[in-house]
């Protein structure tokens, strides 16, 4: 125990707090369909404290670089986990005691006899750094709306306890969707069995990462430092969208991603665009004419050796894409309408096509200012940030090596800090490189009991999306456009992974006004009652 | 006298204050070489006041879109010409009241029976947008420096009353240089011209503008308004650098000014870069794509028409611009090493080839972000603003049409206002192009009496610069690579105009970190003493 501290509630004890007081009580058996049936009961008549608990959680400021504020979050996710029975270590990686910590806690089933099986669930509470002034309301100032902003919800008070919950309803803050919904979900399922008298039929292991949205730089030295304690039948990764059409999806894979920093500069100085306008080299025109010629109108890469290593997609994989398509006719002419694009890259080329190829991608570029504080002048640099998405064959260092083999290609010295006064002088291009972590692309097979399981779970609970008992058919997808962390697990233990998103697809996740639609937090909650309810396969 | 404000002094009385107790006492004529010589022995006892007061005048945020601090500029400069003898009037532009007043001030020749001969000077006291976030020190804290600061110049307080001032010091504030400078001159020029009981020669008028940087808007409707009141034998633009080598500078034309911000569209939100990269449009990549091919490495825009109304230099203008050459060998290769180039633009070809050219320069790019609050997203837009410098034969809103034809030639479709949902889904491609006002470009002939009287008041002052009294040649340059409304004068009167900077040219105007070198101050108060007392041509 010693290397374990469990750590002391950080927030007010919940009104739907009730998991510990009924877990003395004897729990029956269900089936994913009953559990989530009886989770649905449960949220239908807390549903405003169990939001309640959730604005709580988004009011903590949690981005990775900000050390007091994601130790807070780590400290308060590990309360409400404790609360709830789970023995909880909050631990940072080793030799990085400054780093985000992991939470790690461990719930065994209560079914008679236990269950034998074991389950992890990976989620992350970091989220995205945020530009504040580009928020309606304070990015950890949650507030709920009748619906998403752009279609015109209007701001409202949280519901008071007992009052209904529209699925409808958003709520705005950093990381509703991204990634502290299943967190919040979790919590809920738990109470919503115990308070059905259900029991878990699974021994549950949480592995919540601090730093997902810097990377996960430590995610490795946590699961070697955990070690024999992951032992399990399988993972699942709960993060990302559910699909864009609105139904619920599982995925068996991810892009890969890299990043790489690049600054061209011009003079020592700001210039008068006046005085030297025509005959200093501007920096802007510069590093756009360099982007320019990165990707053509045509969506290709003109990077040399960009797509050589690229794996083409297997035959289940190709299958699944096709079976997506016949289930889902038009789907990406809807998503075209939805987010007001007359045309998509690359001449309208299939999505699904689109994103098993290695991508590039401008995040950001600034050079001077624009609007207000625009002057009339030659900035000394402007600088662009670029995201790489890899697929299955892409090594996120040869990547960047043939980013910085093209930028040389036109004549660019490459330096890696602010160029000296004598490199200035003797060189007429310069660019700083600058490269972010990144890491390789994984697929997982799509078939096995382990992904069975977690389908007929999905299954169960997709009524919530869809509204209605109908439900509604749940997708397979073969990789997700973005990226998380599998290769972690992937490369160190043999367990299937499935990814398993629960956030809206137009939650604004990494955006300021990051949302979560109501009705996927419910969909997320008798979706982990349904997984934490029905036999785990072998 | 109704539409007269005569503003009460808004500042301190100055500790070099003493001309108006001076103005009774009889005066004599004076060579522009002994008002000169009498100017610097006044500034060398009194540096440290006239320091004081110009920190006090930059003190005051400067910003023309900033109406209350736009008019205690007004009211604290008229309030020391008022001091000083001038008659003042402090009025807006003619139907806006809000809009940033002109300073208009009048001082009659003290010589004996009056000189009947008068000079309008016109400066601007408002200053460019500041970024205060990139300044070293905030703009409006006016802070001393040992020199410049990128040459390791160090944080030094104000003298104390009577301490010696080194020329080579640098103040540090919003305006130092462009264009507060030259108020300061004429204040401190006055001053030490009744304190050596030399007789003013001239009348002078001074009109001050209070939106030269944002593109002096009312500068005509001013004009009109007062009409007879501005006759004069000629016009000095006070404004502007000295040439790059350090040697004073006579003007006698400018570039004109246009300018163009362009928004390019991608989805109507942000989205994630993993699950939309390489389907969904990029509008940072697409601006890039669209600057890039407005100019090409070459250093030649490739807007359809933008050199076909380009007047080619007349013969007077080459046979200055080879004078300059002549005098100043090697100049260019000096110049580029001081900024840290290695290459100019264009292949090397001649700074004053590049400047009679028209020009398109990118002054501020900005899409999402960079650095810290960069995220992995496609952004909804990414702006860039552009100036375009015009040369005598361009029109300012002809020149802007082509630009926009090239947009349309790009498959653009133009939009003024953010396009709407109906317009979104019809173009793949829009742009939204909003126009900033803009002015021609104006050359005046670079002889006549009136010019050399300009001259030789430079020339007089010229020791200040060269920091012995040797003096250094003054240089005739055809025209200016900057814009200044001298247009507005060149319709309507038919006075000649010669622009006779003071700054240094290294004072980052328009930029973070602007600054005014002291000696430069020096030789503002001796160009202005000589001007004043020596007799002006008819």
């Amino acid at each position: 125990m010693s290397r374990r501290r469990r750590i002391a509630a950080a927030l007010a004890v919940p009104a739907a707090f009730v998991a510990l007081s009924a877990a003395a009580a004897p729990r029956s058996a269900a089936t994913a369909a009953e559990a989530a049936a009886a989770a649905r009961a449960w949220r239908d008549a807390h549903g405003a404290e169990i939001l309640a608990d959730f604005a709580r959680l988004l009011a903590l400021p949690n981005v990775a670089s900000d050390g007091p504020g994601i130790r807070a979050n780590a400290r308060a996710i590990a309360g409400e986990l404790e609360r709830r029975g789970f023995a909880v270590e909050v631990a940072a990686p080793p030799g990085a005691p400054e780093a985000p910590p992991v939470v790690f806690a461990e719930l065994p089933a209560d079914a008679p006899g236990g269950a034998g099986r074991t389950v992890v669930l990976y989620a992350h509470y970091d989220g995205q750094p945020v530009e504040a002034e580009r928020w309606t309301n304070p990015p950890w100032s949650p507030t709920l709306y009748t619906g998403a902003i752009e279609a015109g919800g209007t701001r409202r008070p949280l519901p008071a306890a007992g009052e209904p919950v529209d699925p409808d309803w958003r709520i705005y803050a950093r990381s509703a969707g991204d990634d502290k919904a299943p967190i919040q979900a979790l919590l809920a399922a738990v109470d919503a069995l115990a308070a059905a008298g259900l029991a878990r039929r699974v021994d549950v292991k949480v592995l919540l990462d601090g730093e997902e949205e810097a990377g996960s730089p430590h995610l490795a030295a946590h699961v070697e430092r955990l070690a024999g304690r992951l032992a399990a039948d399988g993972w699942l990764f709960l993060d990302g969208p559910v699909h864009q059409s609105g139904r619920p999806q599982l995925f068996f894979g991810v892009r890969g991603i890299a990043g790489l920093d690049l600054t061209v500069y011009g003079a020592n100085r700001h210039l008068h665009s006046g005085h030297y306008g025509n005959w200093a080299p501007n920096p802007i025109l510069e590093l756009a004419r360099l982007l320019a010629g990165m990707k053509g109108e045509d969506g290709r890469v003109r990077v040399a050796g960009f797509y050589d290593t690229v794996e083409p997609l297997g035959e289940a994989e190709r299958k699944a894409l096709a079976a997506i398509e016949r289930e889902l006719p038009g789907f990406e002419d809807d998503l075209r309408r939805e987010l007001g694009l007359a045309a998509s890259e690359a001449g309208g080329a299939p999505y699904a096509e689109r994103i098993a190829l290695s991508s590039l991608n401008v995040r950001g570029f600034v050079g001077a200012s624009v609007g207000e504080t625009a002057r009339n002048v030659i900035p000394p640099s402007a600088t662009a940030s670029l995201d790489v998405r890899l697929v299955a064959g892409n090594d996120p260092e040869a990547m960047l090596d043939r980013i910085e083999d093209h930028l040389r290609a036109q004549r660019y010295h490459l330096v890696r800090d602010e160029p000296t006064a004598a490199e200035r002088l003797e060189h007429p291009k310069i660019v700083r490189a600058v490269r972010r972590p990144g890491y390789r692309a994984v697929r997982t097979p799509m078939d096995g009991p382990f992904a069975v399981w977690a389908a007929a779970a999905a299954e169960a609970a997709a009524p919530a999306l869809a509204g209605d008992e109908d439900g509604t058919t749940v997708l397979r997808l073969p990789t997700l456009g973005g990226s998380l962390p599998l290769h972690v697990i992937a490369d160190r233990l043999a367990a299937p992974i499935v990814g398993l998103p629960i956030a809206n697809h137009d939650d604004n996740q990494h955006a300021p006004d990051e949302n979560l639609r109501l009705a996927n937090l419910f969909y997320g909650i008798d979706l982990l009652a349904a997984l934490l309810a029905a036999p785990a396969p072998r």
